[in-house]
């Protein structure tokens, strides 16, 4: 059998761990092709470059003799870029993102760089995986969540997503044997609440740096949330129709204002 | 009766001419606070700027007498900065968006800065509509608009919307007269075909830039496109949930591979 093609992408840069441990397990499953950001592109979302040049260049040296490009552009210019420039024919079988340095449960999704670049490979028919693991440091150790990484790879290389579904995958910052086990569930209805450290540059200048917490006051558990906080792996179907299908009926007397 | 607070932003910045048509509609219905971005955002999608600082500065000279910002951050940013830093204890009865110079129809609200904006400001509680006017000239013609996006902002201001939802609201560039009405509807399963421009930079070296065409497929009478195509305003009522519900029971076998 042909061994399946697998792009793989990130958001923290393509010299960042957490690509390497996932482009390690990729290898063990297929071809693998990298297009991922030449530096970090945390919380881009899914911002695109439309106003001006983006580069791309083959970087042989961060994965030797592997087919990989670094890209000047937002996680989501590397998948178009991927899909258009690189691929072109060869259709992969699958789009892997991260393995993203820090979390990206419940809300943090719409924020976040990895999950974008999986749903706009989901939006070009792609099956698409996001994983992050619950640990910010650039040496975070990925070595124990790997397995788990490839039983999802191969299950979902085997039997599919639904069209325009991707999966948002968070692992807690657990050794191997802490790990319960993997649990679908749904993205907590959790916030950040927001706060601005308010300083001077250098020059006198008055600036802002946006920090904050995370909150959630979901507590049910069938969340992305409590999965975690019970050491499980969360897996979350996501998708990018964001209709509220509840609200279209209430909303139909604005038809006749 | 107080004026209710009205917070407006956008994603083509705080000069141009779509911001302050929805301004001058505002400006009918309460007080107003402007916070935008300093230059053109467009295709940010919900990025936030988190390795940067971020500048905010009073500018009265865009919109004479009336209290307004500009900043250097993202659309998003702009929503953060105004509730937390600017208006802090004083509550927005609504945010709003736009007017953008250009479609967010269907897909394209996942890439929008006007609707991130709008989203953002529906996750920190504020009921908030995204406008936008299929015209992306900067002379584009807001004024036949004007009375529907009264209108609609009236009934937002007076019934509310549900937790956690925003409207999606994309205006056919047509005289007053031969827009037929609001249409409540759904996001159409339409897409980009991208297509990349392969270029040379005066120094030799090789660049891309990102273009396209839309597509849809979606032929259905109840989507935001059919809406548009027949001369109505399309309202849309979103959401930032991105759990795909129906794929929840399919995808239960992942917890015992």
């Amino acid at each position: 059998m042909e061994k399946p093609l697998i792009l793989v992408t990130n958001d923290d840069g393509i010299t960042a761990p957490g690509i390497r441990a996932l482009v390690e397990v990729a290898q063990e499953l297929g071809e693998v092709v990298i297009v991922a950001p030449d530096a970090p592109q945390s919380g881009m979302g899914h911002a695109i470059t439309i106003s001006g040049p983006i580069r791309l260049h083959p970087n042989e040296r961060v994965f030797e003799g592997m087919e990989s490009y670094e890209c000047s552009g937002t996680p989501v210019d590397c998948v178009k870029l991927a899909k258009h420039v690189v691929l072109k024919d060869r259709a992969p079988a699958i789009c892997l993102s991260g393995i993203n340095h820090g979390s990206n449960a419940s809300i943090n999704i719409i924020y976040s760089g990895t999950l974008s670049a999986a749903m706009e490979a989901s939006l070009e028919g792609i099956p698409s995986i996001g994983f992050s693991l619950l640990d910010y440091s650039h040496d975070a150790d990925f070595e124990s969540c790997k397995p788990y990484v490839k039983q999802l790879i191969e299950w979902v290389l085997e039997n599919g997503l639904d069209e325009g579904s991707l999966l948002n995958v968070n692992i807690p910052a657990l050794p191997y044997e802490q790990i319960k086990g993997m649990r679908v569930c749904r993205q907590a209805d959790a916030r950040w609440i927001e706060e601005f450290t308010e300083a001077e540059d250098p020059r006198g200048q008055k600036y802002y740096w946006l920090t904050g917490r995370f909150s959630n006051d979901d507590n049910a558990n069938d969340t992305d949330i409590w999965a975690l906080e019970n050491d499980y792996i969360a897996v979350v179907p996501s998708m990018h129709d964001l209709t509220n299908y509840r609200a279209l009926k209430t909303l139909k007397q604005v038809e006749t204002i």
